[in-house]
């Protein structure tokens, strides 16, 4: 069983996702798909972090983020993404890394997963068209993933200033 | 009878839009406001037509859209306009036009027209607000475009990742 | 009793905002957070003054939300603030104000005053993530702010296309 909480820029989307998987009463696994590359991010990550409760086990993936969940996967757990758009954006830009491939393996995978996901997304595609080509493809392929996943979510909620508003499911 | 159908960009608008309208029963005339200017464009457009039935008839409109409507409009057809957002593109940055003229035969047509109309448009306000004055007068003219049409519409509908959220009918 | 009301650019949330402060019976007293500073704002401002009441009491305030509001609140006032997003701007441009510093007094007087308010703001982070440090900072601010007032407001309103989605309250 799996859900998509997808929400704009500090729209309390993360906040929400965790008390979901609180919420679950099984064993949270924090799948995080930053990393700390410069000081603001690490700022971030830093921000996020202590929101969490500290037993919860975290695993850095930045990439290959299929074989993640594949690996741990299993009943009793709830596996918590946050989040896909920074996945996304690694991915593009690894050059030893084909998004396509990344991509279907999580849309084959997600669905047959034991235990329970949490996958966590930005919305980005609201803003006005951005002007560079990297960008525009970058909108085009969060907009196509979360399309695809949505359609595969058993509940989607989209949280703005830290109200969930639930898209699908009940 | 006329729908306004918004949503981000790669929101799954138009494919709501594709099902809207076959759903119609009635013969679907696909009004198109994109013109195939450069690679990445006629990329979009061929991507948005291998979706659609190949026995729906298209016309190219990229500036005069209330006369188009108006001559196609009957009351066993259903206009799918597909997008608003290139169209005020189009006309604001076509010197030979004058978008204020064109926003308001539109408006004044397009709540008169016999059989069904459904309108795509993308939602560009929800992000920070550009620097450049022009990409300000865009996401300006864009909402009140929005504005002005959801008031004349029998429908309307947000797409969040495929998922349609009704804001005006039922 | 505060209510915030949220939208995009242009999405017609001044205006819902003007009619909720009408309906309220009370006596309104319009708190503008613009300040005049180029042509382009002059008339921003000027087309927002054309649908106001031309009774409205009008208090600019740039800077100092708080101590405004705590002026001119009392039980038969209504206080309408336009726009929180400015106000934010404001105190991050202005280095004689501590930003952090007027966002607590805020946050600690909002819920206490006597009367109505209503607080309209800008989302600004549905679309892409801004290039520059001081724009990711912006959104983020916004974001917070946002959180930290829905929590604490009534009711909470987002408006797209002119039609109010209740997301808070009822």
């Amino acid at each position: 069983m799996f859900e998509l909480i997808l929400g704009g820029a500090r729209s309390g989307k993360s906040h929400f996702a965790e008390q979901r998987a609180l919420q679950s009463g099984l064993e949270v696994i924090y799948i995080a798909t930053a990393t700390a590359g410069d000081a603001e991010m690490a700022a971030r990550i830093a921000h996020h972090q202590q929101h969490r409760p500290t037993h919860w086990k975290t695993v850095e993936t930045p990439l290959y983020l299929a074989k993640t969940l594949q690996t741990y996967a299993h009943p009793q757990a709830c596996l918590l993404v946050d989040c896909l758009t920074l996945w996304l954006n690694n991915c593009l830009f690894d050059e030893a890394v084909c998004w396509e491939t990344q991509r279907q393996l999580l849309l084959a995978e997600i669905a047959q997963l034991p235990g329970r996901q949490i996958l966590v997304s930005n919305e980005v595609g609201q803003g006005i068209v951005p002007l560079g080509a990297v960008s525009r493809q970058f909108v085009d392929e969060s907009g196509r993933l979360h399309q695809a996943l949505a359609s595969l979510a058993d509940r989607v909620f989209f949280v703005v200033a830290g109200l969930p508003q639930v898209l699908k499911g009940t």
